[in-house]
């Protein structure tokens, strides 16, 4: 399977965000791609980084202006499309929304971000209603897909629940990034960790895994924090955890790679978890702490 | 918290080993030494290469023979030892058991081994009653200890499990290596991942993770296999999952680190996975599999 990411710095104009990302995936369809992945809100700014209820003009229905021209465009290149969308559901109801446009054009379906996190510029729970449609794969022409978002990555939870569900590779659109003022032993710590824990679901469930993130500097509107440097290093892992491709931290990229959805089976037979799981003393996962 | 693991090749016989890692925590304490991590089964070679009923005899009782030993040396050195045992506990019922040997000499605590692997050269579910005492940590004179054993360290479920439960330190004895006959990538992969995927329980939970391998080659005594090369490469790693102090593949060591439990509050509040995991959507983790 031959699959493109798509690494971005953004600006506030959708309209150039979107043409500029359809640019890209007409590139990588000439050679051949056929899964393409977009990062986490792709048509503008991280606008999260301060609590504006003007901001909720950005959202947009689904199916939806973007999803119309993602969906035409993935059934020109006959490739599959992984969007991600700020979704407006209701009035008082919005969602950090992935979307999958099969390579017929038609929405495959839609994963609404499960997990919200709530930092300083990263105000998402103000934004985004948690997800109702629980920890579903999608699936589409090229297979089952595990659609998760960002903050999604750090929870095994939400990858083995995938894998649970049949999912046959994780794929995470991103936009995190750094503190600026934070050291650079911190900042390199947390994007370590951002790889090293994406790398595990991979390992704990043999699948491959697509992280694709956001690049460039944002300012923060409000003035309050230094704003983010977004770092880039998009990547794919194999079934091992094994880094089979990955981006630069400041540069925009499209990253190429191909992965053999059958080293799944093979890794699998002999390091079998899913065999060993101890589902009879797992009942305390349902709770938030022990005491 | 000043650390020692102890990394050793062992042999057959049971006195000889006791013996050296009991040396190797008494020069251990005249650093100032406060925990002790040995390795998985410690006292012997790794017997799990054949199905032989008769290796059922190097089992014994807990508190036992060795508990008795390493308990004197416990409390003599004003330390905590978490050794690795063959348990016996009736005809017919034995375990693969950490126990905790408190610094007054008392048994702290034992973890009955939940995860039982089984592959070529590994047949543990032929000796090995899976443990029914659950994951739970194991409070000692410093602190709440989440001793899990070797191929637990597989299962984000366990580490997550013993969190939840306060844990305030993951701990692994081990006796992991490779088949001689795997190629060099693919030998490169599988400890990658070993390492990979205990670091992301240290950062999915925000606490540091200990593991203590064995080291040395042991032949496989049915002549089936080509016997185990077992890759040492204990470590510890902080709360972000950052490596702190590794070993060699093929040297006996004894590593010693300190380690900071602060961190893991300072780190829980700038990420702050555990408010946010998704309780309400997790129950299908008592699955097998969802199909």
């Amino acid at each position: 399977m031959k699959i493109a990411l798509i690494q971005q710095a953004n600006e506030a104009d959708p309209e150039v965000n979107l043409e500029r990302s359809m640019e890209a995936i007409r590139n990588a369809a000439t050679t051949g791609t056929q899964l393409v992945i977009l990062q986490e809100l792709h048509t503008g700014l991280y606008f999260c980084q301060t609590e504006n209820p003007d901001y909720f003009d950005l959202a947009e229905p689904i199916p939806g202006p973007t999803t119309e021209q993602l969906g035409a465009l993935a059934q020109e290149l006959e490739l599959v499309i992984v969007s991600s969308l700020f979704e407006r559901r209701a009035a008082g109801i919005y969602h950090n929304t992935a979307v999958v446009l099969d390579s017929d054009g038609s929405i495959a379906g839609c994963y609404r971000k499960m997990h919200i996190p709530d930092d300083p510029g990263f105000y998402e729970k103000f934004y985004f209603t948690p997800g109702d449609l629980g920890f579903r794969p999608i699936d589409t022409s090229l297979g089952r897909l595990g659609v998760l978002v960002c903050w999604d990555q750090w929870f095994p939870e939400a990858a083995r629940l995938m894998a649970l569900a049949g999912a046959q590779i994780l794929i995470y659109p991103t936009a995190i990034g750094w503190n600026p003022d934070d050291d650079p032993q911190e900042q390199a710590r947390q994007r370590d960790a951002w790889i090293t824990i994406q790398r595990a679901h991979a390992i704990a469930n043999g699948v491959p895994v697509i992280a694709c993130n956001r690049t460039g500097f944002e300012v923060d509107p409000s003035g309050v924090t230094s704003g983010i440097q977004f770092w880039g290093s998009s990547f794919v892992c194999g079934t091992q955890g094994e880094m089979l491709v990955q981006a630069e931290v400041d540069q925009e990229a499209v990253l190429l790679v191909q992965i053999d959805p059958a080293q799944t089976e093979k890794v699998r037979r002999i390091w079998p978890y899913l065999r060993d799981r101890r589902i009879d003393a797992y009942h305390d996962l349902m709770y938030r702490y022990l005491d």
